[in-house]
């Protein structure tokens, strides 16, 4: 016993992670929490996959609906999807095994904006919630619920399952108490009232989760870390479009079109998102704020020099060395950090009213300013919009990033037409690679493919989209978007066949 | 003089649409007043368009960039677009001659989310705006203007173009005074705050238009009828469709989705739209509410039979026959009926708070449930996104229609793939045709696509879309979406080529 359990009602209901794996059937939806590898449940997952597999051997196969907030960790979708164990999964993965069954037909997948997700289970778009399996960093002694490192969509599965099993984490920090903000005023229409968030460091509900205790079937200790993924420092890529998109910025500023302080930041994962955030850290930015899904090294790094006053998320994605620094400082950071469940973190509304700078990396773009954040080649998902689209379509400024290349230059990432749409021409304000800074803000379909061309393709590209678009200019159907229909794919089909996008 | 200008020194402005015309110059931005062909300017467009056509004879080419509310009339579009006197459009247009010269290269166009356009302009992306024509149905004698049968921009024009031009129309109802509620509440961030509507007839302004006098350059007075394009009877496609709505509407009632008086409606434009209000006043639903962008005759009829309690919107679109009842009993309609800004018709977060159930026309949909508003065959723009992205990304179910067949049977709007998406498969619920509605909700792209193309698909071309999804999901690179890219636009390559869709 770890003191985590302070409920005397829910310590008697501790059982191992096996025994609460067998409360869970075959064909049950079920809601497990987690979002970008932290706050997932450690060990029943684990256990009910062994369930699976078991299972399987003696010819009763069983698969459950798998919900969660993003993603988890190998433990959790990993060896879920090994075994089969899952038929469908929502609404954002970035799992290995998972994407492999995924794109080999063998598994079910729907990428949903994370902020919809809570209200389409309110909805019952969805269908019923079984179970829902939550970790938590403890309980306090009325049955209340400490979070953990991620909120996500706990809230909603913890009120719509009708059987809960709770996994309480002592690895996860005590001082976590307190640090959350978990509103309780939303509601089905036509009862949706304003949420009353007009600042990112604002709390609006309270730093607790509530659990009807009596829908709790299982409470299973552990002692486990999230995934915390090892940090790499920023490549030469990253670090250029990292500059290009300060520079940006900073003429903004100058022409008075963002304060000086800039607006809230938001920041998706990843090597390029953290280019931008060290890059704020030299300066000459100081005051700022974050409202963002995740809070990685970067911006934690932020936080502690200062140049970051509060930042709002759903979930921490730290690297083993950041979360030791998070753990011991807790207590501290309490007062910069908030945790929101995700349909507020990711909230259009509340998004919108900020003024979010949004900035998230992507696969392709078209030189019509259409991105593709989701597809390989049109057909295979690699992980999904996750709140790219909450933010790009409602933020102040829409900033999308990539490398100007990939696999070591066989692929563009400009083309002549994206071979999956996640983010429209009407979303897109700003396209960045290591080449440069495309601003298509107010900008016709053919002026914003000058200015990717010219600004964003790489050189070994550059002369092939000039030849597409020249070309299409002139034999297109027409010429607001001119496009060759039998040629605006070629390139994908082209890797496809030969590995290279290259003729 | 009519009476209509109270206010001392607007009534000593006043002069003829030329000499007001001889007040803009080439290079401006001009914003004019306009929404689905109600409340544009009347003369000074066609003054400016003789302007601009003497100019080229004198070797002196003129353009303008031209913002609007959305599509207004041959006398504002096609006039400007007849002399190649707009240099760039936005945000959206219906006008022949103007898509015309959109699609032959020789007029730019922006086409943008139509609650993005006002607060775009105070931040700046768009530029300067130098001169605002705004038709008005009055003036006050403290200088306010009664704003006239649409609202659209004009607030953000008035507010921010450097020149005002009014054209005062005594053809609009006296009548109009006090239907409009005109929001004041805006800012930039971080100042802004929640927009504090909850129900669709909320009165959350005033109703009247502030106008800084010391800007106003000109009055002209006018006495012009709206567009008021004459009515269809729905067809029996049309018929079909709204039947597949209704029922689904009475199903998901039946299961507790809905309340039994639905949830704020918002109808796209045309003739499906007005057959699916002419079903809802058959029963059962009563006690409606509609938060929508325009008023067309369908729901003004529904509101005449009692059906529909109150309806918001941003314009009237009315036929003659609807027009004249309406400008008869304006007083009447006044307590029914609210005109707001587009920006909070539009409003992603008041769409979303009400939970909107949103009922829009498109152009085609791909088997996994993209769908395409705006462009024909990938290149050529119809018309715009209008507010279609605004409503179906934010509402509570989210619907497009479309006949299964277009040209007489010669295209298929259910494809492959769509030749432009600009609502992605993360934003579609459902997709309707006269062949059956596909509800996709919680669906997997290849669950979609067997759904779409049994229940939508025209049996005409549904054994074609069976073999292409087939073979697709044998040979494709990923099987997530499995397409085939040499193949996924070949059916709008061969209407290019051929004429028809049909091999």
């Amino acid at each position: 016993m770890t003191g985590r359990i302070r409920n005397q009602r829910l310590a008697a209901r501790v059982v191992d992670a096996e025994r609460a794996a067998e409360l869970i059937e075959s064909g049950d939806n079920v809601g497990m929490s987690g979002f970008t590898g932290a706050g997932y449940p450690k060990e029943v997952p684990g256990a009910l996959a062994k369930r699976v597999s078991v299972a399987a051997t003696e010819g009763k196969p069983m698969k459950v609906g798998l919900w969660t907030g993003a993603s988890t960790a190998p433990e959790l979708d990993g060896a879920l999807a090994e075994v089969d164990g899952v038929d469908l999964r929502l609404p954002y993965q970035s799992d290995p095994t998972s994407r492999a069954k995924i794109n080999s037909g063998e598994m079910h997948y729907t990428d949903i904006h994370l902020s919809h997700v809570a209200q389409q289970v309110w909805e019952g778009f969805l269908g019923p919630l079984d179970v829902a399996v939550v970790e938590v960093a403890g309980i306090t002694e009325d049955g209340r619920l400490i979070p953990s490192s991620s909120v996500g969509n706990n809230k909603t599965w913890l009120e719509q399952a009708d059987r809960i099993i709770l996994e309480v984490n002592s690895w996860q920090s005590a001082d976590l108490e307190g640090m959350h903000d978990i509103y309780y005023g939303t509601a089905l229409p036509p009862n949706r009232k304003p949420i009353p968030l007009t600042r990112p460091a604002d709390r609006i509900g309270t730093p607790y989760l509530e659990c009807p205790v009596d829908k709790v079937i299982a409470v299973v200790e552990t002692h486990s870390p999230d995934r915390n993924t090892v940090f790499k420092e920023p490549d030469e890529n990253s670090r250029r479009i990292a500059e290009h998109v300060l520079d940006f910025f900073d003429a903004e500023v100058r022409n008075g079109r963002l304060p000086r302080n800039l607006l809230p930041l938001q920041s998706g994962v990843g090597n390029i998102a953290n280019a931008v955030l060290a890059g704020l850290d030299k300066g000459p930015f100081t005051d700022l704020t974050a409202y963002t899904e995740v809070i990685q090294d970067g911006m934690l790094h932020l936080i502690d020099t200062g140049t970051l006053r509060t930042a709002s998320a759903t979930a921490l994605s730290l690297s083993p060395d950041a979360v030791e620094r998070f753990n011991n400082n807790a207590a501290d950071y309490r007062d910069r950090i908030v945790l929101r469940p995700q349909e507020i973190s990711n909230h259009p509304e509340v998004v919108r009213r900020l003024g979010c700078l949004a900035m998230n990396g992507i696969i392709e773009a078209d030189i019509y300013g259409n991105v593709n954040s989701t597809h390989m080649m049109g057909s295979r998902i690699q992980n999904g919009i996750g709140g790219s689209g909450d933010f790009a379509r409602n933020a102040y400024i829409s900033i999308f990033m990539t490398p100007s290349t990939a696999k070591n230059g066989a692929i563009s990432t400009i083309v002549p037409m994206v071979s999956h749409v996640d983010h429209t021409e009407h979303d897109v304000d700003i396209i960045v690679t290591e080449q440069g800074l495309a601003d298509l803000r107010g900008l016709s379909p053919r002026r914003r493919a000058e200015v990717l061309i010219e600004n964003c393709a790489h050189p070994d590209f550059r002369p092939l989209l000039r030849d597409y678009y020249e070309r299409a200019l002139r034999d297109a159907y027409g010429r607001h978007t001119p496009h060759l229909l039998s040629e605006a794919l070629s390139w994908h089909q082209r890797y496809v066949d030969t590995g290279s996008m290259l003729p």
